[in-house]
């Protein structure tokens, strides 16, 4: 049962969650219908609340990018623990659409993202924290913000 | 029963759909499996069967950008009326995936995206019209339409 | 029982599938949750194992940006067949994005992305094989491939 633990993992590995954002707009931040939950796209959110911005490959060198996606995973993380109570709700991660901000010639988009997609193995384990993706390049994303990324999660029932 | 008066609130808001669209390739404009709904990606067409073109923040203000979002959302309720006969038989909204087509530096896609999102929001109500969503900046679209938006919808079974 | 011929579609065609390609980062090539299968984005994998590289508009014309859709196609069958054993346990197509890394300016997308869904066709028929579906364009996809697509299938039970 590994998922059991993702909340335990989320201590042991002494995380900070930023705080969970309110929508930008006019939608919900997750909504659950049967066993799956769809999660909005989600910017990389710091501690004090501000965001990470400036385009990949530009602004950002790739270990910046991939930095970024992994505080998105963990604004990601912040709103699952503040809509469900507990990350442990969470059975696993279906699907993950990781949009990059980047130039034009941009290549290594799966580089940036597996920044959030190695945060969900770590809480989750290999077996549920890791899903079905597609990495790819944005011309343009809200705020500037360098990464955004939206997923879908089968939860617990 | 929010949800049963879709059609009521669109006559209330005397609300005029434009042409359902046929699809401009090989697809289906909507899929049913169980009880979600699938909605192609559709552009903003006017009542006379015309599209608004042109990039956001380039060719077309925010507020422009804004207006042709909700066009886009009022080609979708075109769809779905055509394909199930009445939008009461959706039930809530439960993902919006918007795509604005627009310059590299532009920031505003929630704003654009947000004029599809209200008008759900008044057709449906807020506590169904409203979903789960990602509002982001592509290079290109299609016919260079201003903006595209897909969307999922749970049905009422 | 148009999708039990399948693999025999795929005899008949005389169709040759690339290698499954293994993931190029931290993700699964399918995830199967109820009778939905989510297949990541794939790219247009040759029978050598390399890629078809460029941005559409601008590297390849429209006509071998088509192809590189049909290739991606391919490369998505290959894995379906090498993950479920058979392209017979596909009962239809869901769900098809087309990412296209296209110039800015390019407006063909659906026509680019009918290379894929075509084939599709051919292989489970038009009333299975054929989607709901969004054709776009992209910035930037990884390694300057020309396209990418992910989609969403309905399994057999």
């Amino acid at each position: 049962m590994e998922n059991m633990s993702a909340e335990g993992k989320l201590k042991e590995l002494g995380l900070v969650l930023p705080p969970a954002p309110p929508p930008g707009g006019v939608y919900r931040p997750i909504v659950i219908t049967g066993n799956l939950l769809f999660l909005s796209g989600h910017g990389p959110v710091l501690e004090d609340g501000s965001l990470i911005k400036g385009k990949v490959g530009i602004d950002l060198d790739k270990d910046q990018g991939k930095a970024a996606a992994r505080q998105v995973g963990l604004t990601m993380l912040s709103t699952l623990q503040s809509q469900l109570g507990s990350l442990n709700k969470i059975k696993r991660v279906i699907k993950v659409l990781g949009m990059v901000n980047c130039g034009l010639d941009f290549e290594e988009h799966p580089y940036v993202i597996n920044g959030c997609s190695e945060l969900f193995g770590e809480i989750w384990g290999k077996e549920n924290g890791i899903g079905s993706r597609s990495a790819v390049g944005f011309g343009s994303l809200p705020g500037n913000i360098s990464v955004e990324i939206e997923a879908t999660f089968e939860i617990n029932q």
